[in-house]
């Protein structure tokens, strides 16, 4: 696996994102200056050049964009020289610690499978999302969009993967892992959920894994499991219903709350009290998702990323990389039977 | 089909749901008072025979109870007493113009299914439930749950049945179809999804339904789409997924608002202004779920029911009845070509 040497920094993807490049430059520039990790500014030589200099922040010239829209695929195999693909070589090449795009999530995937290279023994990298629970640790998902197709064997690796990130990332001691079916009971769900279910059930995570078996689509957001283990296209579903849910809950107490001006300065006096909600719902909080299952740290972040999100992916990716989240996941996948 | 004769009255299973008998009886019995609509108690006749009488409020003894964790296609084999299949029977038998049951949603489906019959040409029945959108029409998401494994045509067949009770139900003239899927090109998503997409585009569904190709789960919660096709287990985990989204946000809201006397006290006059949309994300004003497909109405409601969801059910289920859902469905899938 890659080594993780000290002082290395986050490699920034400059040019990916709806916001790019002023806002990821920001960000990143800012996760330099008040967190003090080193980053590496990947993209346009002309515009990174008229940049102040500043301590702690370096500069990868990359003359390509893979656009949002643009097939992942193609763009990875054709563009050599954009920013996303030279983010993933300066982490095979040791150049940095992790890296982080708000480009176009496909490309991001492809060009760390292809430049980074898939983690010996995993079978198919998966994307982590983290989900906001009000009051209480965030849960995490997986896949939340990686594979579309997926079998039961799968399932495992994405329990183990899960498992380690819920510890690495947020010091849970002893995750609780669940696989997102329509019923507690190991016989609901389709085909694939209910094979997965036995293959867990068994022991196949390994002994460190907790299964607690099914949980059901209200728990996500709840307190009652730690980890959610689904197939990439329930999980993607997920992930979108809950970002169009608060988005809609948030927008109609927000309207409720500005309707006319009588209420306006009523609600003055409770907004302070929704501020730590609002900042625990949004999505930038958490920086991004997590692409496991690769052999280096990849931080997939929202293509409308700002800078607030940016600098929280700079964190996140360097908590990883610093904890060796790599090998947490190498040491999970040996313990188990896939 | 079934005939809907005037003054017929709505079936309400008396003795389904968290909190019946006692919260049923008593939203069905206002369902009588206050909308006039006659209502048809089916249940234990030593515990329905002790109300008092009152006009618009028949009973129909049933001596035995399916409970909510038990196997539904045995319980209504076993069961040929219980309140859900003779909920079904008075459909059939033409004594009742709707059922309305909170009890087990699978014995529901059966009792359905087996006692009121498929409609013919429907190749599976769906459930499909209302999702509220702030702001705007609610969306309609079918499959919420009947089918786990679903092919193309079934898919078609929703669309149909969904557009139907769009214009049925909220007198959406030209209800907007899209098919959920994890990206809106007609490339994304999992193979049914993209087999389905081609059937839909190609006017599967016929001359009347509006298909505008796969939407995401964000669009679910927003006005711009009518009608979201999916699986049963796709639809069951989105559904479950928001009612724990919405109930995690608003909890959040409530816990904020409450944090202290002071900010209690601040609450008391933003409070008002929040009412009207937490009545509007709260599923009792839906009522339930409509079971789509077969011979009459059958609205399936929450588990968790009280008085108002049995009233708003009732409501919901004398409405289908009175404006022809089942008809229209029969001639929109007649329309199509599956």
């Amino acid at each position: 696996m890659v080594e993780i040497l000290d002082g290395l920094p986050v490699a920034v993807d400059a040019m990916g994102g709806d916001r790019a490049p002023a806002e990821v430059v920001t960000g990143a520039r800012q996760a330099a200056q008040e967190l003090g990790i080193p980053v590496l500014l990947v993209g346009d030589p002309a515009y990174l050049s008229t940049l102040a200099p500043q301590p702690g922040v370096d500069i990868l010239a990359a003359s390509e964009v893979i656009g949002m829209d643009e097939d992942p695929g193609r763009g990875v195999r054709v563009k050599r020289d954009s920013s996303i693909v030279r983010c993933a070589e300066a982490v095979r090449e040791g150049r940095a610690c992790a890296m982080v795009s708000a480009g176009n999530t496909g490309a991001a995937m492809a060009s760390a499978l292809l430049r980074i290279g898939r983690l010996p023994g995993v079978s198919r990298p998966a994307i982590a999302t983290v989900i906001p629970v009000p009051g209480s640790t965030p849960t995490i998902l997986i896949d939340s969009g990686a594979n579309v197709d997926c079998t039961a064997p799968m399932f495992v690796q994405f329990a183990q993967m899960g498992w380690a990130l819920a510890t690495e990332r947020f010091g849970i001691r002893d995750p609780r892992v669940g696989v997102l079916s329509i019923g507690e009971e190991a016989t609901k769900g389709n085909a694939l959920v209910k094979e997965a279910h036995v293959l867990l059930e068994g022991g196949a995570a390994g002994p460190d894994v907790h299964f607690i078996g099914n949980v059901e689509g209200r728990d996500v957001m709840s307190d009652r499991v730690d980890v959610v283990v689904t197939d990439g296209f329930t999980g993607n579903v997920v992930l979108k219903t809950l970002e169009g849910g608060v988005k809609a809950v948030v927008g109609g107490v927000i309207s409720a709350l500005t309707a006319d001006a009588a209420i306006k300065e009523a609600a003055k006096a409770v907004l302070p009290a929704l501020t730590p909600l609002a900042n625990e719902l949004d999505p930038d909080t958490y920086g991004g998702a997590v692409l496991l299952g690769v052999e280096g740290v990849c931080v997939i972040s929202h293509g409308s990323s700002g800078a607030r999100a940016i600098l929280n992916a700079v964190k996140v990716a360097h908590h990883a990389a610093a904890d060796k989240l790599v090998g947490r996941i190498e040491a999970v996948i040996a313990s188990g039977r896939t």
